[in-house]
């Protein structure tokens, strides 16, 4: 079949591959309905991490069970399922206390750009719907296997309440989902902020109430002033970055807490700073499965859209072409057909 | 009167020192029944923060109002008051959002090692009791004033929860406090990091159920086999050094907070590294104006004894031996007469 491949800086390429087979017997096959690109895929593409091998690409997925090993008793061939990126056997110490991204089997998904993909733990990390989709629900099923469940976990650790003031940092796909999130969770106010046209129209679409287009120090300032002096309640990083770290630290109030979800490069904290600002800090991988079934209920009722962040559409074999337009920043996220 | 001056590195005096009168509207002079030293006092004692000018010392403090400005519209002569360390006005949004310990107006307490003592802001800080507190009463209100409220603090920011499995790193009185707010809090399992005969069993009497006198990477291999190798849910760090924060974190689960409220010295934070453990962190000076009128209570029906701690008694006079007596660590903490 065909599938996706890093081969090393910018080389991306849809080229043969083998066909994923059951490995262990608690493995299931699944032929995706269609698969997409994730903003983490950028940092290897860009040459941040380093490839030693070639890379099967693709952590995001949704379809219908082909086949399930000799192990795998609650999911069945012909189930349509959506899994998380992080596979976890839902059933350690860690996946009972909702942090199934720190499962003690933990894999993370590959593989994924292609039209079939092997997916570990199937019973564990798997959610499978009462019965087939429509088509046009499968963007947004797709949503929930990552951005949205990361967008999801992020303004689940940052406490948004109902009435909370919340400020979400990062206008990418991850940072639209904390926008929805905070909207589901009924904050009061929504604060985003992004200074491209298109991602700030979405953003309104999901629930913002303010847009802020400054950033750095102006950014902060202009929180300040929209919050009367007193910082949000509630913060969402969904970016990574030392600048955006320290923008979602310095726009919260005391006693505030930061939900982080971008992977840091660069970020370091200083205890002393952190103690007498009175910031809380929870982040890390999310742990998408807690959430999944909640996240597609809503998907499947047809009152949450998140499948509008795929602005750009493309067919696996220009998969290239995707990763470009995401990289440029011409495209927030990119469906690919498969 | 007679009050405690640090003059230089461990030059501690009990010294003539003017009488406190009232400077603004908004204060109260109060007689106080027993004041204390903190381990925090022991940073400028020891020389480790700078002493540029002669530091009347003291914050912790309990006793019945002499006298109060013109604009004190709820504190009176003659009610016998506790108040936290941290001065707020208890009406600024931060004070409204639990964080008095960051008000908009905050001061931090001092010279309160004397027989009087001036308290800003006393409406928004003082909290009045009923009556005249029996004698014996004294000790266990005083501490709700600061090491009580901050062991209380760091428990809920930890998120300590009815069944939790909880580690308290420190077994100064903080620690020791800590241990009993999470007793209150009706914990599961309290682990007490503890190598000191007499703490230990303070420890074990405030509700700790197990001891673990092994510190450092063998604590932590401690911590994990009790635990299962799963790590505490919630975990209390009472020190602020960077060999405790380190513990702290590593005898902590995925997804669990770490409450911490010593003064961190010398103590960064990784970003990935926080991230891909997904450990959370809140912290700070404590809010202890929150809780206090939840601890006094218990405090006066005697179901709790918060007084213990105080190990050593000495009258004012002999300040400077109490200081010493914390710092060679023979006393847990000390309550002066005065």
């Amino acid at each position: 079949m065909l599938g996706t491949v890093l081969r090393g800086p910018r080389d991306v390429r849809c080229e043969e591959v083998p066909e994923p087979k059951i490995v262990k017997p608690t493995d299931a096959i699944v032929r995706l309905s269609a698969t997409c690109i994730c903003g983490s895929d950028l940092w290897p593409f860009r040459g941040l991490n380093p490839i030693t091998a070639p890379m099967a690409m693709g952590h995001e997925y949704c379809g219908v069970v082909e086949e399930v090993g000799s192990a795998v008793k609650t999911i069945r061939p012909g189930q349509f399922v959506v899994g998380s990126f992080c596979l976890s056997d839902n059933t350690c110490p860690h996946c009972r206390f909702g942090f199934q991204s720190s499962c003690v089997q933990r894999e993370f998904m590959t593989g994924a750009q292609a039209p079939l993909a092997r997916v570990p733990l199937a019973d564990g990390t798997l959610v499978a719907t009462a019965e087939l989709p429509a088509d046009d629900l499968i963007p947004s099923l797709l949503a929930t296997s990552d951005v949205l469940g990361t967008g999801w976990y992020a303004a689940d650790a940052a406490r948004v309440q109902q009435g909370s003031t919340v400020v979400v940092v990062g206008d990418g796909a991850v940072g639209l989902m904390g926008v929805l999130a905070a909207k589901q969770m009924e904050a009061g106010r929504i604060i985003a902020m992004s200074r491209h046209k298109q991602r700030q129209e979405l953003a309104l679409e999901y629930g913002a109430t303010d847009i802020v287009s400054e950033r750095g120090e102006e950014g902060i300032a202009r929180i300040r002033t929209l919050t009367n002096g007193v910082g949000a309640d509630s913060v969402l990083e969904c970016v990574g970055a030392k600048e955006s770290m320290t923008q979602a630290i310095e726009c919260a109030r005391p006693g505030a807490m930061i939900g982080y979800v971008g992977v840091p490069h660069g970020v370091e904290f200083d205890g002393q700073q952190l103690f007498f600002s009175q910031r809380g800090l929870l982040g890390g991988p999310a742990p998408v499965r807690r959430f999944l079934p909640h996240l597609m209920e809503p998907v499947q009722d047809r009152k949450i859209n998140p499948g509008k962040v795929f602005d750009l559409e493309l067919p696996l074999a220009e998969v290239a072409e995707g990763y470009r337009a995401m990289d440029e920043r011409r495209a927030i996220k990119v469906l690919l057909r498969v």
